[in-house]
């Protein structure tokens, strides 16, 4: 686990068989769908995880079934943000305890910090951390970015490996990818996975992207078509990844629709349920059957 | 308790000696403070109370103590506002057994719901309060509103007994008026002090204002001016209450500079602590020494 | 003219016949029907008047045949607004030379100034104006703010007669009258016509109100009954603008529903046609029988 | 020039002498410059040409002389943008007369047209135009973006010929370049040019990119090695792009500092003046020091 990460890093659904219960055999099966497909590593609690809409308590047993069923054959990443510092603490210790290998930290989500105090609170909790930290850029859900000149200070705190970037910002990425040049030993990730081909075409590392929740091989694919700069076939996959997001992500009306649809699509695959936290609900029955339709057209469901 | 709430009913601060534990002397003192200057209820973990900050550990702790010392001279309203449903559940609850008399819920402020996930979201929660609940609206942290309509809706849910606004949009402040003259027994109440004398001119019942923990005499006095339609001395009251608020929010570069105020200001007033958590700290010595100075010329210290 | 301006001053409509030509008697109708309306002086060009979005050639036509029709018997404010400095000059001179007795300009609404660049801005433009200046805070369409402190250093500016806020933000408003307080010959008027109860009852000087153009009367005698302190009629009138600005502003889907109720109201009313000046475009019939109907429900029509 | 654009097409600044006239010669240079350069393209009154801010008098003049200068050795594109649609028609048909080959139109500035009524806007204005026109999507000036569904219907709009996207949003861009893969003859540009590698590595052709000003050649060849699929010299270009935007748009502090920025450096370079148009002023000399030296390191200044 020493070694920086590279590549697809799913960031896991949470399956759900109803408001604060696990749904255990999908977790299961997601996990070595997963594998399966050649992902680098799993990453829970995150955005599409729905985690910060989850009980402590399923948290907690989300991260321990999801360690202990990866088993040490990918690395496991694990969201501690929290609004609440000692939460994101207790979270981290208790994800080095289940056998996770990374936590990724987002910025408080209530109360934005100024620079300056964002700094300050990420030395201040770094230095507690059990584990590797990648900080995780999400300012459309955080409302504050962390800034390039944080990220810079960053490359001296012991225990930060790198960050994960879902600005959608490229110029952000790219100077994200000058300042990480320095270390070796990091890795920067993109999220939305529209944005993979160009961001390993052009230096980064990999991708945290929802839709290889459904259809792992294909990220991987391109990321490796990507990292191996064979820009033909990136273009390619990349068209493919593009279809497959134009075709789950535009169904709901709302911004939910995305993460709606991958819950909708896996359990249309059988690999899990799709009871969402609140406040969101699954989707009908209606939107259910064009998800169905487009998965029969992507060639992913017969 | 059954009568609706009118007047000042602070947010309280939440009295820190650091990151994870109670001030309880300062608490004690600060809800005195604020009964003796007859304020009609106490408000706990809201904005100015940092609740999202807290562990969930120091929230129960803190609602605990507040009820206890304010021993059913005033009532207690608790912020439950949370993005995990169950959790808010929980601490509502936890609420009940210690006293408090009302909870306050903001929209969960991670994942932005649009309208109709709101609704369903408000019905699903609402069924599951033992208090009488207060919607909260705060768009500038939560990115999203209760909208007018949802309002309107919750006028048929039973256990929800009026909106605190802290919006700073009296236009939606005035629609909120007009729907709730349905209900006599609703609270309607303003949340930024600068706006309550007009807030309670034109029909409003109230103030949640966080000015109110330095010097909640001015504050009940200023509503109490306003509720008896006294213009002339509702505008020399308003013109105090911009004084104190223009001299005590504008120490700090940040937002945050408001809630560092407050705190710093009961410090120097010999209330409570003024340590702040994540991802605040409290003001250095030069701000406090101006924040010194300003009580000095307000008149609230030697 | 010299005395600071008190009252409500509509901000007119454009009456349109087509694209580029005014419709020349219902401007003239218009005009009278305001100034019988008891209004203190008539404002041309801004917003509602749908400024921006007439040609050079159509916004001169207005101002001189706007001049013309007032003769004197009330000020004439036009809105000289441009992202070209040399252009608000011209229209400024312009409208000095048709009889025009203000101007009144918005922040450039292309690029947004920093705070510096504004004032340095605001200071060179004020220096070649042939008439008294009105600053006009519309951030919700210009981006970008005149902060406190440059209304502080406007005190100093001969040639700035006082501020029109359309913000919505009474905040903002209270500190403007603050800082207005040393200038006797200032006006601090209010845009939004749901905020002109309190804006007047607790110090500012009247309102620039789009639903004046339908109903000048009713916002005449709301201004005269806060401007008098009488609290009862203030908040009788208040609940009927209300009810005007929720019945007209709500018919369409788009912000444009606001300038688009207003004209339709008034062709309805038959004082000028309803044409729209791009983007927009009149409502369809439609929306023109909802309008109809509220407006015999507000005794407008019958 | 009817073939579709491919290659760098630079936004000029408008070299200006002072508040209201041009700096002829320095235009004059600035073509040369460029077209020396080997740009495929010359764009004028854009957002770096400060467009908006100049008075028609003096917009009209510029077009004039750059189409001029130009001599048809290379496509001119005009800015058209304008919040009054007759003024955008009456500019197409100058540009048209003074010899331009295309329109670039961004959507009215003041007034944010919802999608409908943007669509009606286009339709009305494309069949006003004697150009063909380009849609420039610049949403963080004008407001509101043009929507996939619009460019989709823009398709069969005689007269569209392509899109120059400024949203800085590359998902946008790859669903612009799916739309758009119908019409062989259309171009679809990039605005910042942090982006240009990677939007012609996956399908787009070409940038507008500001700091082709300064050094045409080195855009001009990461333009070429990214549309031969030569990643390697793309990564070593971008790189130098990366170093250059760097080092000459973060000297101010405000927003503004990317154009002061290229115009301060050209003057440097001894091509033109640095007169801004208002609301914004050229560097002073501390800032034109530094621009200086960092001009110095990029070894475009000895």
């Amino acid at each position: 686990m020493s070694q920086p990460l590279r590549g697809i890093i799913p960031p896991l659904v949470s399956p759900l068989r109803d408001r604060d219960s696990l749904d255990v055999a999908g977790l299961e099966r997601l996990v070595e769908h997963l594998i399966q497909g050649g992902v680098s590593g799993l990453f829970v609690l995150g955005t599409t995880g729905e985690g910060p809409s989850l009980s402590y308590r399923l948290r907690r047993e989300l991260v321990e079934r999801a360690c202990k069923q990866a088993a040490g054959r990918v690395p496991v990443l694990v969201g501690i943000t929290d609004t609440a510092f000692t939460e994101s603490v207790n979270l981290a210790r208790f994800s080095a305890d289940a056998g996770a290998t990374h936590v990724v930290l987002a910025p408080p989500y209530y109360f934005p910090a100024a620079p300056p105090e964002m700094l300050e609170y990420v030395q201040d909790l770094v230095s507690e951390m059990p584990l590797p930290l990648f900080l995780y850029n999400m300012p459309g859900l955080t409302k504050v970015s962390f800034e390039i000149d944080l990220v810079r200070r960053a490359l001296d705190m012991p225990g930060v490996c790198g960050v994960k970037d879902s600005s959608c910002d490229m110029i952000y990425f790219h100077r994200l990818l000058e300042v990480a040049r320095q270390r070796e030993d990091w890795s920067v990730l993109v999220g939305p996975e529209e944005l993979t081909a160009e961001a390993v075409l052009l230096g980064g590392h990999g991708g945290i992207n929802g839709g290889a929740n459904l259809h792992p091989k294909l990220y991987v694919e391109m990321y490796q078509a990507a990292a191996a700069q064979d820009l033909k076939r990136t273009r390619e996959l990349h068209a493919q990844v593009m279809q497959l997001a134009g075709a789950i992500y535009t169904v709901g009306r709302h911004k939910s629709a995305i993460i709606k649809g991958i819950k909708c699509g896996l359990s249309l695959l059988g690999i899990c349920e799709d009871h969402m936290a609140e406040p969101f609900h699954r989707f009908r029955d209606a939107e259910r059957e064009i998800i169905r339709e487009r998965l029969v057209t992507l060639g992913l469901l017969r």
